[in-house]
């Protein structure tokens, strides 16, 4: 994998970063692993290796219950140093600078912060879409629940937040939601990738209002180092374990030609 | 109301800041305005205002769905000049080491923001535990699911959350989550006395292994601007509308006395 040079008040050093996510499923990890690879940062993904090889879930755990003053609540959590930085978007906030992934003017990143954040709340409403009622509990034990959220997601909050999204694109030139590209961007990608998975009826029928959005999509898939990515076992494929699970039951009816 | 003296780059000036969210409910503006009041900032709460004052809903509705480049997605936002930052947490972020309330260093402010997303991730639990299946229903229309989510919400997620908080606090030494008193003390205050709103039995039950939390909670109220804040009609009282919601029906039994 290649590696960062990062200059940091003169001094140019390489960086080893560490993150830690739930091996299995993309998740919010996958948010971060796209800025490290698009960057083509040098980062392992430590509960994916084995305990052989210095990594698995127990090493996870052990940061998450240990006894270190910045005990994260839970993954993905990126350690650089002696430094752990948690939840998805601080991280990004945090790490994005540093590996040439965001805009240098502070409002600028404010803003983009702000888009970020934006992303995550969607992402939390697309997971509830399959867990309404209890995170502790199966989908099968909130099915009924799971299909009158999805439902509402479908009719209402999808619009609601691709159209904001397409909306602020425009505004912002079309291209990137900033002024080149950025983190954003990729998140971006990896929330319509997910929508597109869980949600293809539904996604088919938004799509011929985001055409910006589906656009940037696409440049952001062929991005060579993504593109490389995608096509990687380091690409764990969408799951129902995940927070993008396809359940059809859970999607729009799909579109039917006119009858008669 | 007294104004606050900045000092940026040696030129020292007065800033006035405009609070954009719906009036009627503290909801998520109240963590910022409860930042603001704490640190004796100059703010309007433009939308609490009267059209004849300059304010209203219309004027937040109207940089909502305005053709600004900073359109936010949604309320809180605040106005500094012609900036807009939206995204509560983000706010905080950007504003809380300008009023005093923030950490110079900058690991520090990674980890305060870190803490205070993993409030937003709560309140958003406690949010939905009134509103499981749609924001766009009314309560009386999901109470049934209401009860479901709530119960897991009390019997998992809370202590979950809170345990957390209280085990990070003493880490840090028992007082503040930082190394002295910053925004994230003030909106634990407010996620606890949410809390302390809609779920009073299950928070009594909670509060015997919540020592640390209780007496951040006590003093933060002790705080003079705090104490004078909550004591005026500038804190809207809790409510039905709001983020936190006191449903009995959603909160565990009172503790009752052994029998026999």
């Amino acid at each position: 994998m290649p590696t960062l040079s990062l200059a940091i008040c003169g001094k140019t050093r390489r960086m080893k970063y560490e993150l830690y996510y739930w091996p299995g499923i993309q998740g919010r990890g996958e948010f971060v692993r796209l800025t490290f690879e698009d960057a083509g940062a040098e980062y392992v993904d430590v509960a994916r290796l084995t305990r052989k090889e210095g990594g698995g879930v127990e090493k996870l755990m052990r940061l998450m219950r240990g006894d270190g003053a910045l005990r994260p609540f839970a993954p993905p959590f990126v350690k650089v140093g002696d430094f752990i930085v948690a939840q998805t978007a601080n991280i990004l906030h945090y790490l994005a600078p540093r590996l040439g992934l965001a805009p240098k003017d502070e409002q600028q990143r404010v803003y983009a912060h702000q888009l970020q954040l934006t992303i995550a709340d969607m992402v939390v409403e697309a997971h509830d879409t399959h867990h309404p009622i209890a995170v502790g509990l199966y989908y099968e034990d909130q099915r009924k629940e799971a299909k009158a959220r999805a439902a509402h997601f479908i009719e209402d909050r999808l619009s609601l937040f691709l159209g904001y999204f397409e909306d602020v694109l425009e505004r912002s030139g079309g291209k990137h939601f900033l002024r080149s590209h950025s983190y954003v961007d990729l998140s971006m990608f990896q929330l319509l990738s997910g929508l597109d998975y869980a949600f293809p009826n539904a996604m088919a029928r938004a799509r011929p209002k985001l055409a910006r959005l589906s656009a940037l999509q696409e440049r952001v898939a062929k991005r060579p180092r993504i593109a490389a990515y995608l096509a990687s076992d380091r690409r764990i494929p969408f799951n129902e374990s995940g927070i993008f699970r396809h359940y059809p039951e859970l999607d729009a009816k799909p579109r039917v030609g006119r009858r008669g």
